[in-house]
């Protein structure tokens, strides 16, 4: 009989974002008159860049001709935009990536889940706690990790606390690590990192043949201009990281999915019989085999991102969330709540008053100012005592939540 | 150090479409006058439904706009399109499949490779011969196979031989397989499977508790009534398999990228302590935690798919491929080959005259007609003495291809 993939039985059951839909609706039946703000989930609100959306409608009538239609295109995505995200994202800063070194693909989740494809499972593997929960789950299923233990960490994953103590950057190691996810700006705290940090990553990973997967899906929410927003910035990358980035939440693409990632042709991982193998060829034979390509159309929405029209509309876009961030990050410390993050990320970390929990502090929200965010407990044992708000709403919404935490929440 | 998935290492490097472009650039760089015509890979030539282009257009209108813009959409796919599937493609059929059991997808390349994921390692598979590759390479990666043989076959897996002897349909296995790719109408031969001899199938499988991998990403393309274009038209199937389909291929979705998947809420699979687990809620946890969903106005134009106004493009489309692939059948039979499939199927099985190998058909072809087709052999040990012809193409290619055979191929 056909047997299953055991360790999808590991995963625990309440997954933090159902967990809160769960409590929101309850909350909902029982007061109907209650207008609720979701400030949880990290979702753009704001339309599509205009400059994108007229690229898409060219594309479309492209594939309503016989002599422009495209069918498949290649699996690791067209040239036109690789070579424009190298040039743009990457040389532009002095980093040496080329675009043969860049992989469309349709989001930074699939491609942080795919990714272990290619790796053994005997890797130590470490991430952060609080961690963005897919690095976690993805590990379970793939078979890297043992069971769930009773704080809901996973035996055989090294977990780095970041809190206010480390300034929400974890420490390095003192153990030998594999694999280490890094997410900067950071989801879920707001942190980022400075050149010297990620230099010590780097340092750290090329003595120890450590790989670091590297997410800067926020990126382009980084305004200081002293911070990194390439981990190929820090010399020495190349050989030891791969890096996730997306279109969701610089453009809005959440919902129309494009990303890419990129993995040097340097770096290089161990076989089982000790000898160096290529990562560029094992993820260029994966997406291959088991990916067929963004679709056209979005591809060359992703495309006019870098045009000067495209640039400047998500420069609006961002400042948008940015200016966002801050009335939220203003407001709850007028109202004697301690804030992180919120400056070069669209995501506020909150320090939870009166040592409430998470989960409490989630409900007292909630119930006294209808306004939903998210626990810090949902992304890691460390979270504890931690909220997240996100900044991804309209003014108005973001607006009205502050002024009901200022006005009727009772610390 | 960070350790690969060594499964990587037992892929054959010579890749079927990679090595006939190498044969194609060679024979174009020595023969600069010559005007190829590709016959070869199944991509489709004919433009986008005009009620797809529509649907996408306005779908990105939607998206430019605050108030209807569209962020992150459910990971299975929107309700409405998934409702559509159901009811068209399914219950109208007489196939008791809800809407809640159709996961929208990128593709269905996607979909067989990423099944994968929550299956056990110790199942025996079994795959046909000739098959699309991407089966077997997608197990070979996952770590379900031993080496490869020196016939180009993986230790480990069962191969079904489907050839002129069996009218390509295969053999019931005698031994007792877990899970097994089924794919009708068929590539690379063309040919289709009755109601009768599906219901073999599931009969074997329910007794086994195996588990059918459906693949009907061609199923537009069955014109004699007669034939099931779903696995769930065979009553109790599903108990007993999971089926993959596509509008690449019926809708001209190849660069456009939607497909669906099919995973009925009554299949299980055994866990390693014996008890029974539900496939349905594995395959949702995957793709809630490693996918994101399809682009909104992707999904949007497969919608279109199901209106009148697409439905009656779609056919047209079809009606011209199949047309091309009658042209070609009659040309080569008339030119004295051995032809099969093609009337329910774009694509054209030729028996290679002369038992000329595969690849000596592939290279006179080329040299004398300049006409590209897929060596059989490409796709299976039993493939060998056997040639693919894909209808994909405009009908002017399709006409002089078929006239410098009938004129200057000398068997």
């Amino acid at each position: 009989m056909a047997t299953i993939n055991d360790n999808y039985l590991k995963l625990k059951a309440g997954y933090l974002f159902p967990e809160i839909a769960r409590r929101v609706n309850t909350f909902a039946e029982g007061n109907p008159e209650a207008q609720i703000i979701k400030l949880g989930i990290g979702d753009v609100t704001e339309p599509l860049p205009e400059a994108c959306c007229k690229a898409i409608v060219k594309a479309v009538e492209e594939m309503g001709d016989r002599a422009t239609f495209k069918g498949y295109g290649p699996e690791q995505g067209y040239p036109w935009l690789r070579e424009k995200i190298a040039i743009q994202d990457f040389q532009s800063r002095g980093c040496e990536i080329d675009a043969s070194e860049i992989f469309i693909s349709d989001g930074s989740k699939c491609d942080t889940g795919n990714i272990l494809d290619i790796f053994g499972h005997d890797n130590t593997i470490a991430v952060t706690d609080p961690v963005y929960p897919v690095y976690v789950d993805t590990n379970v299923m793939a078979g890297n990790t043992g069971d769930a233990k009773n704080n809901g960490e996973y035996e055989g994953l090294v977990y780095l606390p970041i809190t206010a103590e480390n300034n929400f950057t974890a420490e390095i190691p003192s153990e030998k690590v594999d694999l280490v996810y890094l997410c900067f700006p950071n989801n879920p705290t707001g942190a980022t990192a400075t050149k010297e940090y990620l230099k010590k990553w780097v340092d750290y990973a090329k003595a120890n043949g450590t790989i670091i997967f590297f997410d800067s899906a926020y990126e382009g929410y980084i305004t200081d201009p002293t911070l990194p927003h390439s981990i190929y910035e820090i010399e020495g990358a190349r050989d030891c990281a791969i890096e996730f980035r997306s279109f969701s939440k610089s453009a809005g693409f959440t919902g129309t999915r494009c990303a890419f990632t990129v993995v040097p042709k340097t770096l290089k991982g161990k076989a089982s019989d000790g000898s160096d193998v290529e990562i560029w060829k094992l993820w260029n034979r994966r997406q291959s085999t088991k990916f067929n390509g963004v679709s056209y159309i979005v591809q060359r929405g992703a495309e006019a991102a870098y045009s000067d029209e495209g640039k400047s509309q998500i420069k609006q876009l961002i400042n948008f969330y940015l200016e966002n961030a801050k009335i939220i990050c203003d407001k709850l410390t007028a109202a004697g709540l301690k804030v992180y993050g919120g400056v070069n990320a669209p995501y506020v970390w909150v320090k939870t008053p009166n040592n409430l929990s998470s989960w409490d502090f989630f409900d007292k929200l909630l119930h006294n100012t209808n306004v939903v965010g998210t626990p810090g407990s949902g992304f890691g044992a460390a979270g504890e005592g931690y909220f997240r708000i996100s900044a991804f709403n309209s003014r108005q919404n973001v607006e009205e939540a502050m002024r009901r935490i200022t006005e009727n929440f009772k610390l």
